[in-house]
């Protein structure tokens, strides 16, 4: 008799979005007259580089013909797209990764998912709050933590990004009765929060991960928004990370590509894991198998169109396109500060955490129902994100501004 | 201390086309005047349809202007493509299948592979043999069998499939000692061998899914190569399938899409299974939250080139294309039965199973030194494809020719 996989049962019904989705639609459906401005979701809005656009269109041509056609390409990516990366995204930084380390997906969402499934069942989680919930569910769905007990999952030791530590959590004390954490998800830029690392608070994490023999896997998503100089923008900076640490990149914020999808992720050689005996084995080889296993490559056309963004003028245009957004944050950022709330991020990355002062849902439904303006409620990414608001920058400059001033007269009443 | 999932260990590695490749390599580089011809992978060689040419190009220039721009779209895919799916795949047959039902993914591979995770660790499993190994391969990672002893793992109820019962094995015996299975994977028309199933044959699975509560996993990526009438494209063809079965469909071997990745899963809302204190639950809604929380959504130009496939010109050009190699591979069944071998597949199917009467990697290097042509061993899908070889039709017209008159030749000898 067929049965299902009772961690399914443990999931807390992420509402979050849904929820969302459902107070706006109630409220246009009220007040037709009253345009809604979106600044809730992570989705971009503007198109794609032109020199993406040709490059599909180039890859498209050569699927026209025999000669030039494409079958199955190598399931983890073509040399092209990976020594690309490596070079630009790394060997440019002094990090010393090979195009041969690189992965490339369909997304970091896959990959951030998939990635448990080749660790012991028995691992032991740290999780930032507020959080992507994907770090979360994935592991509840293959029974790595207990049930949710009001809002947390036993199980997993979550670290706490508040304004005490400017939201930045540091490793956690490790006593005998709070043993080290095996694998550990950070993100920076982060998202919600829109907060980013130093180079000191990155080498803690792997001195820590070093000390105790746990992995770390840096979810750098939103690399491409950091401006602020001396932020490590991969923990391939940080000496010894190669050891310790696997990596996530994406082309979705870096280049327009939510829709088209494409990512990577580096598993370096030299990082090792134990099996159930101690002994060490290299992590690339699980990696590679679990990839060609169960997944058969990008897409050709947006593999090329991928390539594009690292010549020079895709460099260029992509700067441009992320310059764009945080053009929108930074209006955001000053304008929300000014109306006396204090707010991380908007400076390095896409998002505005603002600590608003009270509970969330109900800023989110003041900000709705007064200003006609869609924003997150940080609840939904966690209980540290109760209190807060994140506010995306992606839209048009026109929508931002008018938002805006609709916050402002709205809060002023 | 980060450990491994330690069931990779239990991975007999699969050596199949490494070792093709490391054979086929050696003998061009100690004979660089022979031109080697290769009907071994299962790979299209024909260009993309043009209006699948012609829908990329347009969803293109859609990305390319932000008032047409697609950012994420639904995991699920966009209901253009749904729609047409369930309409021209299943309505048109008969067969109740919603567009709600279907699941767009980037392949077939990815959805074959990740299907098993929304199942109980406890499930029991047949599988055919021979077989596409992602079915067994992805259980292995799961955990759920024991190891590998003489070329099977402990814990798989293995459908043989021979010669002696046409390459279509029928539901195993029940007894105290041969418990149910709960989950069966059936393909057809198969890879390997090219048999299909009658409607007879697939009803007494359903019947037997039906009387033990058990659930089939169909995969159906050469539906579109079955010429013989009366064959069913889908299970769902088969009164009750809609309670027992998810279907897996490809656009790969339909379209030429094998670089380009669209595929789609269809589970419907009457499918159900139960949790661990025998209640029933919608299988559907778990893959939905599966779908959701781990994928991103397919490439939207390629959504569009999907859809592309369902208009008349779609399908004139589809059938156009599947007629072609299916004329490739008559010639194929046609030489090697006047050759005196028993052959199954090349009707309705891309791939020739030859009963080769011989070792089949001996009748591979027969074929790779004689001949200078490339085949599957049939060993390499499992224990029942010893003394069989597999041959792949997707080549050009004269590629096929020669490599014929090759074997003719070298069989003669």
């Amino acid at each position: 008799m067929i049965r299902l996989n009772d961690n399914y049962s443990k999931l807390k019904a992420s509402y979050l979005f849904a929820d969302i989705a459902k107070r706006v639609n109630a409220y246009v459906a009220t007040h037709p007259d009253k345009p809604v401005i979106r600044l809730g979701i992570g989705d971009v809005t503007e198109p794609l580089p032109p020199v993406c656009i040709a490059a599909l269109h180039a890859a498209t041509d050569e699927m026209a013909h025999r000669a030039t056609f494409k079958g199955y390409g190598p399931e983890q990516g073509y040399a092209f797209l990976r020594e690309a990366a490596a070079k630009h995204d790394f060997q440019a930084l002094g990090a010393k990764i090979e195009a041969d380390e690189i992965f490339i997906s369909d997304g970091s969402k896959c990959d951030v998912a998939n990635i448990q499934e080749i660790f012991a069942h028995d691992t032991r989680l740290a999780i930032p709050d507020p959080v992507y919930p994907v770090y979360v569910d994935t592991n509840v769905m293959a029974g790595r933590t207990g049930a949710n007990v009001e809002g947390r999952y036993e199980g997993i030791t979550y670290l706490d990004s508040t304004a005490a530590n400017g939201y930045v959590p540091s490793p956690p004390e490790v006593s005998s009765s709070n043993p080290p954490a095996d694998l550990i998800y950070l993100c920076f830029p982060n998202n919600p929060t829109g907060a980013i690392a130093t180079r000191a608070q990155l080498a803690a994490w792997v001195a820590y991960a070093k000390q105790h023999g746990a992995l770390i896997l840096y979810d750098a998503a939103y690399e491409s928004y950091i401006r602020t100089p001396g932020i490590p923008r991969s923990i391939y900076e940080i000496e010894g990370a190669r050891d310790v640490a696997i990596e996530f990149r994406s082309f979705s914020k870096l280049a327009g590509f939510t829709g088209l999808r494409c990512a990577y992720t580096v598993v370096p050689k030299s990082l090792q894991a134990r099996d159930a005996n101690g002994k060490l084995h290299g992590v690339h080889a699980l990696w590679n198998r679990r990839h060609t296993t169960k997944f058969n490559g990008v897409s050709y056309p947006v593999q090329q169109a991928a390539a594009a963004v690292y010549t020079p003028e895709g460099r260029a245009q992509t700067r441009a396109l992320t310059d764009f957004y945080l053009g929108n944050a930074k209006l955001i950022r000053d304008a929300m500060t000014k109306l006396g709330m204090s707010c991380i991020g908007g400076d390095d990355a896409p998002y505005i955490w603002v600590n608003t002062g009270r509970d969330s849902w109900e800023f989110f439904d003041l900000l709705l129902n007064q200003a006609q303006v869609v924003v997150t409620p940080g609840a939904g990414f966690g209980k540290c994100g109760e209190g807060h608001v994140r506010i995306s920058a992606f839209n048009s400059r026109d929508a931002v501004e008018k938002a805006l001033a609709r916050i402002a007269a709205a809060l002023k009443q």
